[in-house]
């Protein structure tokens, strides 16, 4: 990892760490979200469907802190930390939501557990106010 | 997705949803070790330890199901399904590690359940084997 920081001079070491970070957690919730998605449109099995929910909620629950750290780069929006109120609010709306989706998923089966699945996945709502397109590299 | 399918003829519509759906199994636990990776080189907090170890050990707990359909193509090698046995004693090891990890994390702290985190997500041993670089799109 050290090796690569001469390639970005413009960031501290810790700023990259910390982008990079924040990036596998995003990058988490839309490999499940992708995985969930191809389950929902009945392109493959749903055997893993509680596994998916539990992985969604559990990264969502971590995903705020993540952002706690005031480093704008990567596909942050400065508006992420100018706007901290609103965006924690829906961080934190998220993970409940996500973490309800999986508990009812293990209580009353997939289909309960699914019944909130795009409203609780509306991903792209905060990332039209919150995400810039990723920088060419 | 059924939009993007013209531009791969090569494959069924089963076999490419196949295909990406085991693409996000193994991408989400690439994220994964990558976030504890900025965690054990003490690049930022280990807050979220536990988290990650969970999610990897439910990820990886998945992963061999999603091999199951005997679909080359992506970065998997014929040698998937040709060495089925091996394979398949391969991730089930690794579930088991990383269930273990998780586990002790939660019984007896981060430190004790990060004990055999390089043996347990070790890779790069079957990735040699049965991975193929990812083709250029």
């Amino acid at each position: 990892m050290l090796a690569a920081l001469s390639c970005l001079p413009a960031a501290h070491a810790d700023d990259k760490d910390v982008i990079e970070y924040r990036e596998h957690i995003m990058n988490t919730l839309n490999e499940q979200a992708g995985a969930l998605g191809e389950i929902l449109s009945a392109a493959v099995p749903d055997d893993n469907v509680i596994s998916h929910l539990d992985a969604i909620a559990l990264t969502a629950s971590t995903a705020l802190r993540a952002f706690t750290p005031k480093v704008p780069g990567g596909e942050a929006k400065a508006e992420v930390w100018s706007n901290w109120a609103d965006f924690s609010k829906r961080m934190n709306e998220f993970a409940r939501m996500t973490g309800d989706m999986a508990r009812t998923a293990h209580e009353q089966g997939k289909e309960a557990g699914l019944a909130n699945v795009v409203e609780a996945l509306s991903c792209k709502g905060c990332h039209d106010t919150y995400r810039k397109e990723k920088p060419q590299k």
